[in-house]
């Protein structure tokens, strides 16, 4: 096993651990088209199996040894965790703005995807523009991600994403197409909102209500923009990396994220 | 902030990491005799802040810089999640070993008892016989630790306690006091453990039941002999220390340990 390979492991372990705890939290069903772990095997099995392979994650970074990587991907983890209860806290939060919204994603998702760039590069022995590059690349390429996912959530064909519609409006979760909408309400419409993500007082149609109106302001096009502009800042943070197969990859990984369905 | 400092916070952050996802896992309502945090805060806050400190006592190990001591503490929060995870497998199983047991509680207690006491002489500089000999101590230190908390589990004075006397029985938890009545258990006594904690059927008065048993065939007593024998085996391995106020106080540690009553 190379070090990217050893590495990339301690990157998805860490990513699974927190897709293993995300579900708990979250009271999740489905996770990529089938049942969640939490639904599997129960909640203390998700908890438990997801501190493990955080700490076998730790593992594989020690056993690579470089102090660099385990500073950027220990640091990732707390910021991970930090964006989580973040959110958990603006959960139900009407008052929540687009810059908290930017804060939480940057810290549960971005800081993940930055991280992950970054250390390549790191073990590679790249000069210090290229880390830098490579960091700015991954946590602009997150942002964009996080974007899309939650625009998908309002919108995406069920079947593609692999999870039912409607969950972060079920949860309350302040995403940029109800923050959007929230902005351009009129009294009417900021008492939907109270009582159905302030209020978590939700009853049969109010999926499609909240539909309608992210339609009306047309928020998930906003959303899609603004994802695309993270995006656009990801190709440029890639200006002075040598030209080469893989990095033709990465530009069209910020395509296939922004384009895509599911 | 001395290193000792710093890593003895890293230890601490591990353990309460653990704590807060242990009282999820188990659903508790008590820590150290007051409401416990998923009780306070919610599944949520306690799996994601749990997250956070676990995260947090990486960034501290990394700041230390030390590989040894990553690696130390990085295998054991790995051998933590097995022992958890092998504690939710033997759970409700009748047929649980005092090996499995045993297997267990090193895992998910003594493990950390031993790492901590291993990485003092390690940042100390100490020669290889003497980390060998602390960690040996800091193993059967947490072996009696453990067997002494559940033993405590079915006769500690509650508010000293500080947590609902009967936790492990209402759980069907495989801890010695019943492990060894179950070993000594005629064909009606052996009905009653089938039902109470391999079938999960409990009713009223069945904790009364399971104390009878327990005080019928001594495992109380049975198991703070076996407690003795590892904290007087974590006494030899102070033997080559060289006397001093310290090693006085892990002397006494081991005697506060087997004898206390919360």
């Amino acid at each position: 096993m190379t070090r990217a390979h050893r590495l990339a492991a301690a990157v998805e372990f860490i990513h699974t651990a927190t897709l293993l705890h995300d579900d708990v939290v979250d009271d999740s069903d489905e996770r990529r088209g089938k049942d969640s772990a939490n639904i599997i095997f129960g909640n203390e099995a998700s908890v438990l199996v997801g501190d493990f392979l955080f700490s076998r994650a730790f593992q594989l970074m020690v056993a690579d040894g470089n102090l660099d990587v385990l500073r950027i991907l220990s640091d990732a983890s707390a910021i991970i965790a930090e964006g989580e209860v973040l959110q958990l806290s603006a959960q139900n939060n009407l008052t929540t703005t687009m810059d908290d919204y930017a804060a939480v994603i940057e810290g549960k998702t971005a800081s993940l995807f930055a991280a992950a760039c970054e250390v390549g590069p790191v073990i590679a022995e790249q000069d210090e523009k290229i880390i830098s590059a490579m960091r700015d690349y991954g946590m602009n390429l997150g942002m964009a991600f996080q974007i899309i996912d939650d625009v998908l959530d309002y919108n995406a064909n069920r079947a593609k994403l692999g999870k039912a519609v409607g969950d972060d409006f079920r949860e309350g979760k302040m995403t940029a197409p109800v923050i959007l909408a929230i902005q351009k309400a009129n009294k009417e419409e900021k008492d939907f909102w109270q009582r159905t993500l302030g209020d978590k007082n939700q009853k049969d149609g109010d999926l499609e209500t909240a539909q309608t109106l992210i339609a009306k302001y047309d928020t998930l096009v906003q959303g899609m923009e603004l994802a695309r502009g993270y995006g656009d800042k990801a190709i440029q943070n890639l200006a002075h990396i040598p030209d080469s197969h893989l990095k033709k990859t990465l530009v069209d990984l910020v395509s296939f994220t922004i384009s895509r369905e599911y």
